[in-house]
């Protein structure tokens, strides 16, 4: 599996964005945040003042997990299948929130238990249980890593200016824990978390299967195809070849929580430097998101302790983004207006 | 000066948004802090399903201090003025913000040092000098407070279903540090910020300016009005009487920064409960703000550094209410989607 080398957003760009705020009818960096985002835009767009966001897009990568027959879920896993119908007919929280983002949902079928209307992209039905066997073949690893750059290209050519990764999988948090731990050299008991909201004697299952996958996964951490193969599943490994593909497209991305957290940091083996490309949406409730922020070294826009998945912790910082590019676009320079500027330049 | 009792939201709707929370197609809880402000909105609507929100509003009040002229700021106070034009053209920070937020924005001139356009509700040019004089006079501070009351009057009656307060005049966070100091007795230095971004000899010049008026505000600190007068200017005497007033109208606000912050402080005191109908939109970088967000036991929805004022950090939150509400309208049930609910319901 070969990438194409990852570009870095255009810091001259980013600079002449800074210097466009600097002319802006407000004190020098008080806007803050939403200064740094615009300006990361521009850098990513290559142009300043960039082009406003017009066309965001969530795609959601459904997949379910051999490892949810161990009682790692609240939830049954034919409620994959249910929620990607939802999805489709936009019922689901991450339908709502892209409404009042301006953006549109695709869901990805790419490996759920049952057949779906979503399955174009589609390379197994659920995965192997990753405690005790790999969860996928290198066959199929590499079919929904390439489905996954597949779909990142078809955005980026149809226009998509600023896209959201989501996931929807009972039992993927447990997939995602270990792959987590794998990468942080993190123990397990620091990467489970409550997912979709289990007891204690569902956690206590779901720590001794992320305890048992892990020591299958150590060995090829190292390896980032191989630890995909090991210990993801067919819509993880699929938002990795996501998350690298619109790197290399120079595509902006914002990530969401636990679940495309852990492909973001196999995307970053897979493709070094396309963490450049990325913003964190929010920090979710699951522990091991953190240490995903960490590793990648992004500081999330929102902290609502949110722990839903789909993408809609993500999906719910868009509007910040949107006006981030606004401010740069839209805002009445000094001149312009008219306004005097301050006595003593800082 | 007299203010009907505050009621609350009410109690029983917030518990069946939080019922209707649970039979949407997501985990129980797993949406965060966006379930808890749509329950929220819910019961200052006092009803369940609430209505979506369709038209917010951010009231920008406007007035200079006569503090200003001992160069507490970085910017001279024709800007107030020159901004109050540039709020009218659509052309300053808010405004962009407002138009993403699906938000429209009006200013009110208070108490700006020249004629503006946006007068009608003017009780006087400038302020007195707070460090050695009254802000107003008995009967400014009055009209002031009527005439922010009569502002939410007017917003409440022409269908303003959320409110944004927001605040332009140069030097403001001076007597803003000035109040929040007094209410919650703290001392100079924990309430001195950089405001507009001034540097160290203004920061000293500041300081000094806010010790002095502090003397004279610290003996009528249990008395709102009194302190209203003694302290604050007409512009935030004015949104002091809105927020109450807003509170009174049983109208959701977002609270912005440390100025309308300071007002908030004054609002509670004048309107006992009031802050139940408030919440935070963010936290902005002024020490004092933090010292409000404390005092009145609100969670800032955004921390993203910002210290613009003019409503900008509440303004950047809507989408996020937007949302809250949008969930518990548009959203699927678990009966509707056909999606099978948890087995061990918690």
């Amino acid at each position: 599996m070969e990438f194409e080398l990852v570009g870095m957003p255009d810091e001259a760009v980013r600079q002449a964005a800074e210097e466009r705020h600097a002319r802006l009818t407000k004190p020098r960096g008080s806007l803050g945040r939403l200064e740094q985002l615009g300006a990361w835009v521009a850098a990513c767009q290559g142009m300043c003042p960039p082009r406003p966001i017009e066309r965001p897009r969530v795609v959601v990568f459904a997949g379910d997990h051999g490892i949810a027959a161990h009682g790692v879920s609240a939830y049954p896993s034919e409620v994959t299948a249910q929620m990607v119908a939802n999805f489709q007919a936009g019922g689901a929280a991450v339908n709502v929130l892209a409404g009042v983002a301006g953006a549109t949902v695709r869901v990805v079928d790419m490996s759920v238990a049952v057949d779906t209307t979503a399955g174009d992209r589609k390379v197994r039905q659920s995965s192997g249980s990753i405690d005790r066997e790999d969860a996928l073949t290198e066959d199929e690893v590499e079919a929904a890593v390439a489905a996954g750059r597949a779909v990142a290209d078809e955005e980026v050519d149809s226009g998509t200016d600023l896209l959201v990764v989501g996931d929807m999988g009972i039992g993927n948090t447990t997939p995602a824990a270990v792959l987590v731990a794998a990468v942080t050299g993190s123990e397990p008991v620091a990467v489970v978390g409550r997912g979709t909201g289990i007891d204690d004697r569902a956690w206590m299952r779901k720590t001794a299967a992320i305890r048992d996958a892990l020591r299958r996964a150590r060995p090829v951490t190292a390896d980032p195809v191989a630890l995909l193969r090991t210990s993801a599943g067919a819509d993880i490994a699929a938002m990795a070849g996501f998350l690298a593909q619109a790197a290399i497209r120079r595509t902006p991305v914002v990530l969401d929580g636990v679940v495309s957290g852990a492909a973001a940091l196999v995307a970053e083996e897979l493709a070094p430097g396309a963490r450049a490309w990325w913003v964190a949406g929010h920090r979710s409730t699951e522990p091991a998101h953190t240490l995903v922020l960490e590793q990648l070294d992004l500081e999330p826009l929102l902290e609502m302790s949110m722990r839903l998945g789909e993408g809609s912790g993500a999906t719910a910082a868009i509007p910040l983004l949107t006006m981030a590019v606004r401010i740069l676009t839209d805002m009445a320079t000094f001149e312009d207006a008219g306004v005097t500027e301050r006595e003593d330049p800082a």
